[in-house]
């Protein structure tokens, strides 16, 4: 199995330390909660310590504020706050998508009911809007955390459009590729790239490195949001925690489904369209659909896409005007984003 | 019927023409449902006139800049900033409540379903914080709004929190009116407060006079949830849309009810329980709970309670230093707040 690239393994005892520090609330049992949710803790309060994800924003925030001359320091705040941000988007997803399961662990809803886990996903969300201005930021330009603030809202902004898109294309078959692009651009892009943006304007005053490396982010996003749609359907459940055919199983109109509705006859445009607006999807259902998104070639489509996506990072990498170590390590993760398996 | 007080009426059609100019959404999707839930649409997006809200805690805000010699354009970002987190607040907690009604017409969540409905309220909540950073504010000191944006930040934190004892209160029956005022004092006093602290610091660098503010902004927050638990059970069906013993019908845990188990014998204490456990409440279960209600002087005691918060607030009033005519109108607003009908 591939190992993880340096981006996203240094920053993470820092990143989880100071979430520690800063995610409590004003009631024990909020605070259990969030702790619960951020994997510290069993649904009992009992400490614990359980995988919590790739912390890809958080690392990818305070790399860039290095990798532009800042210090880690600089960076933290701002990349707590869209990691929280981040997580508190994964709560009220499961509530709208109904899972009962993230990270092999039952979600917030499952646990505690809708009403609650609404809720703390609403303070979590809080507790990242306090991160940028925590004493911590103390030593940064106020103009500088007033920006921050800026970037993160009208990331979270484009999300939730990104989102609410996602939502209204479902048990549509007229979803087209470029509509989907522009889905996931802003509902998984713009957040990644407010993290490099971030992390940059903590760390460095030069527009054109700014601007170039928020571009990069949004690139970045859409291959992370690519691959994400492919292990939906054919990630290994020991990695990822959905079984084989997952999305499909669950009719999410992801990349996969996308691609074979467009490409399909009419008749089997028909006959996915059947399948998915029953109330629950047969294992041969799934199968069929597996074999004709088989058939219509659309795993070479998706690597496709992603390498295309890749170079344009690429592209972006080289003309950055930061040091070759730090677009190796870029390389790495653009490496890492397309292949992973989890 | 009694007249709104001039706090309430002079600053609205200010303000919904401010919020009007920034409730736009990049998906028109989303701007449709916006524009209903704020009544200037029916569900499919034809304009139309409907009744919006009283509007108290943006009218709060810019009445309280006018009162410390500020201009209202100083504080109307803020304003429709509290405005939008308050119907935020109200489309998560129609969600939570399962309540298909509110002002007469059907709930986000009712039309649309909970994930789009859930996915408004965030995108809501992004609308607020952007409106402090509208360019109408460019001529706001920016440390000033530096801390609006903390202080609103700061009012909702508690305001979940609140939210979230109100739930967790649900079924208990050991709920003291000290739980109960604690509970009420996040839940509503926070934004109410937010709402003069936010209006005063746009008009006075006065430290006295926006600490006074913000307390007498506590203390009208707390007369107003009396006096919104009051209504819940004894409003009028035409005035709040509630049916008359509506709170008792949804089990919930409110002041009428609160008090009412303190003072019940241990009997009939069991007997409320075992209603509010049953799935539906029946009418001979409301009549029997109203008469036990009515017979341990609820009402009264209630009376007492908002008479006591109202004198807080008239202390409070008193040792502010603003005009005559401004004080007069708050005591308008007090006399108002312990014996609307709506």
């Amino acid at each position: 199995m591939q190992d993880s690239p340096r981006i996203l393994t240094k920053y993470r005892n820092q990143v989880e330390e100071y979430l520690q520090q800063i995610s409590f609330a004003g009631e024990p049992g909020l605070s259990n909660i969030i702790q619960y949710h951020l994997g510290w803790a069993d649904k009992y309060g009992n400490p614990i310590s359980s995988f919590q994800g790739k912390g890809i924003r958080s690392s990818l925030c305070m790399f860039t504020c290095e990798a532009v001359g800042g210090l880690t320091l600089q960076s933290i705040a701002g990349a707590a706050a869209i990691e929280l941000v981040h997580n508190f988007s994964l709560i009220h997803d499961d509530i709208q998508d109904g899972d009962e399961e993230r990270r092999h662990r039952s979600t917030l809803w499952s646990i505690w009911g809708v009403p609650v886990a609404l809720q703390v996903g609403n303070y979590m969300r809080i507790l990242a809007d306090l991160s940028i201005y925590n004493p911590i930021n103390c030593y940064l330009d106020p103009d500088i955390l007033l920006k921050s603030t800026e970037i993160l809202t009208d990331a979270y902004l484009e999300t939730v459009e990104g989102q609410y898109l996602d939502l209204s294309f479902e048990g549509r078959a007229d979803i087209t590729i470029s509509d989907y692009l522009d889905m996931i651009n802003r509902k998984t892009g713009a957040l990644i790239s407010c993290a490099l943006h971030i992390g940059s304007i903590a760390g460095t005053k030069d527009k054109l490195v700014i601007e170039g490396l928020a571009r990069l982010g949004r690139v970045l996003g859409i291959i992370f949001q690519i691959r994400d749609d492919y292990l939906g359907v054919w990630g290994s459940e020991k990695l990822t925690g959905k079984s084989f055919g997952s999305d499909i199983r669950r009719k999410k109109n992801s990349l996969p489904i996308v691609h074979t509705l467009q490409e399909a006859s009419n008749i089997d445009r028909g006959k996915i369209i059947s399948i998915f607006s029953k109330d629950f999807v047969t294992e041969s259902d799934v199968l069929w659909v597996l074999s004709l998104v088989d058939k219509l070639k659309t795993t070479s489509y998706i690597d496709s896409l992603a390498e295309m996506y890749a170079s344009k990072a690429m592209k972006e990498l080289e003309e950055l005007n930061i040091e070759r170590t730090n677009k190796s390590a870029f390389e790495e993760l653009i490496d890492f984003l397309i292949n992973r398996q989890t």
